[in-house]
């Protein structure tokens, strides 16, 4: 194996398989990534065993050579060192040749560095996934989707299930959940083509921010590939696999109060500054804890006290509050992430009384809530 | 005591006197900032004990009234919530009120904080100095020298003397000298006044790397005050007060080698870089060591080889080699921390062998200097 390639796309590639290659594994090839290369050009691979990314880098891109291919073959460099070799390398191409016992020579300028390499063939196979049941959207917005629902996967492994986001496709609507048992988002969004059946799959919460990290902001269609026990996002020179999660994802649809007694509409940036604000003496309370109290003229009161250190009381203008009064307590950072997630400038909140469920959705859109329990303090 | 202050005035001022005031001190009201109101502005006072400053905001700036004093008098608050609380407040204006029992309040818009504060007379006093020995400098100078010398304070607390830097001042000239004994770095600078007599005190390593951070890059004068037991740095509308290091600095002139056998001159970025490559390979081995060896052709060869991962070399073209041939093992760490914080494109280094202490220069400047002990491995 011998090819030169341009230093930027090569430092690029590897940080995006970098991001699937973790020291603590207990498989030792794994530390590594692996490189092949054909006359194609250069595919890099990283996995973790549960996410496995592929990068390939094409030889040639409109007319402009990337990598010269010598010779094709294979190898697996330790991960950690060639990522940080190839990015202080003097020059803007890079040599990389294998000899043998899987010696790596990486030459740039008049650097030259000799790693021990290994034997690609006992590097293990990524998953072979049947493409049948593909669905396609924008890149952004799967990342927004991931962004509105991943945060509130739990973060607990009593309920594995719960670690991940469940992603629901019919017809041509995508549905995204993900919830701790204490809070619930949910998101959906259209997708571009029409699929036969429906499909309920729980991903990783963790594999979904690893991919939202390497996607760029593009409208350009991502494919969803999904079978048993695998999912494959698939985006132009990209391939992320992740497992997923197994066991059968509660039924949420029932949590969603349909009813509300209360309705407040309220500037979501006016209401987010003054819950943060009240959470500053909440912190070493109970359990960040703030209280919100509906009053005349339609104000709501944000307020929180932890005696030792003092207290804060804030009003909000609301723009309507309809129905009953309220007293409620929730945990500020809930509330806080809830309407950090949510778009546009104004939030309706639907509660329920101060012992159940409230629903917070955009003022003009059904297409994504957020649904937090509160805290019993009344 | 109640005052309205311009909020962005205290927001700054806050962060300053909360470089001094840490949460791991066993004098519970050094956990909050002292604030003392005058018809003449604000003062806001932290400390650790170790390091006190004091920021003051003048009730008048230029015509512009900043404070707007309604009754003067004094409180402590709790660093750590007063600090996040007037960071977050939604108005450019806050308003600031003692009441009974310490209970201070402070309002923004419609959000009202109500914290327990402490009794000021309380607050320890800050040193008395009487103001014999000043001597000044440009700021930006002092913190290029703590910059250039800082670095090379001992961490290690088995000889507390070495956690500090040597300040010495003698006429019109400042010499700032830090070693942990595997390398030394030395600075002197002209100051703007000639004093009487000779000083020479210890000033600890996280007291000039406090100062630093809070000092703007300016080239106004600030006044620097020697006491027995403390400094003082003075600059407009703060006072940064830290106590000295107790015993007598070693002697280091003898150290330093008048002689040398081979030097080298060389591109500083060229220099830097290829040891920070060949670095890459050493950091599992033996204390990061990387190998320099002179060759033929105004040729320096930096090399390292830890044998389980692979090994590194590089060719560096030096603008001059004289003298003798040399092979020598150094500290990659610190001669990159060295290269770092001199000026200068260019270098010169005088070797004395391969187990002797060998001195870097910026090339037509002998301001300063970084001397570095090699590792014997030859």
């Amino acid at each position: 194996m011998r090819f030169i390639i341009q230093r930027d796309r090569l430092v690029h590639s590897v940080q995006e398989v970098m991001k699937a290659v973790t020291s603590r594994t207990t498989i030792p090839i794994l530390t590594g990534i692996k490189i092949t290369v054909t006359s194609e050009g250069v595919t890099l691979t990283g996995s973790d065993s549960d996410i496995s990314i592929q990068s390939f880098i094409p030889a040639e891109v409109d007319g402009d050579e990337i990598v010269e291919v010598k010779n094709s073959g294979g190898i697996v460099l330790n991960a950690r060192f060639f990522s940080e070799i190839v990015k202080k390398l003097p020059m803007d191409t890079v040599e990389i040749e294998v000899e043998n016992n899987f010696q790596t020579i990486i030459r740039s300028g008049k650097a030259e560095f000799n790693l021990n390499g290994l034997d690609p063939e006992e590097y293990p196979h990524l998953p072979i996934i049947e493409e049948e049941n593909i669905f396609k959207l924008p890149t952004d917005l799967l990342k927004t989707l991931i962004r509105q629902t991943g945060f509130a996967v739990s973060t607990s492994e009593t309920r594995p299930i719960l670690t991940g986001v469940n992603l629901k496709v019919q017809d041509d609507e995508l549905t995204c959940i993900a919830t701790d048992s204490h809070r619930l988002a949910m998101r959906t969004a259209k997708i571009e083509n029409k699929i036969n059946g429906t499909y309920s799959v729980v991903i990783p919460g963790k594999s979904l921010s690893e991919l939202s990290k390497i996607l760029d902001d593009t409208n350009e269609l991502i494919e969803i590939v999904i079978t048993e026990n695998q999912v494959l996002f698939k985006a132009e020179n990209l391939l992320f696999f992740s497992r997923l999660l197994e066991g059968n994802y509660p039924d949420t649809s029932r949590l969603i109060p349909s009813d509300s007694k209360t309705d407040v509409t309220v500037h979501t940036k006016d209401f987010l500054q003054a819950i943060d604000r009240a959470s500053l003496l909440a912190r070493e309370g109970r359990n960040n804890v703030v209280k919100l109290t509906t009053l005349e003229g339609r104000i709501i009161e944000v307020s929180s006290n932890t005696p030792e250190i003092g207290k804060v009381i804030e009003e909000v203008q609301a723009e309507a509050i309809e129905g009953e009064d309220l007293k409620i307590s929730f945990s500020a950072k809930f509330v806080m992430d809830a309407l950090k997630a949510l778009e546009g400038t104004d939030i309706k909140i639907n509660f329920t009384g101060a012992m159940r469920p409230f629903v917070i959705r955009p003022l003009h859109d059904d297409s994504m809530l957020q649904l937090i329990l509160p805290v019993r303090t009344y």
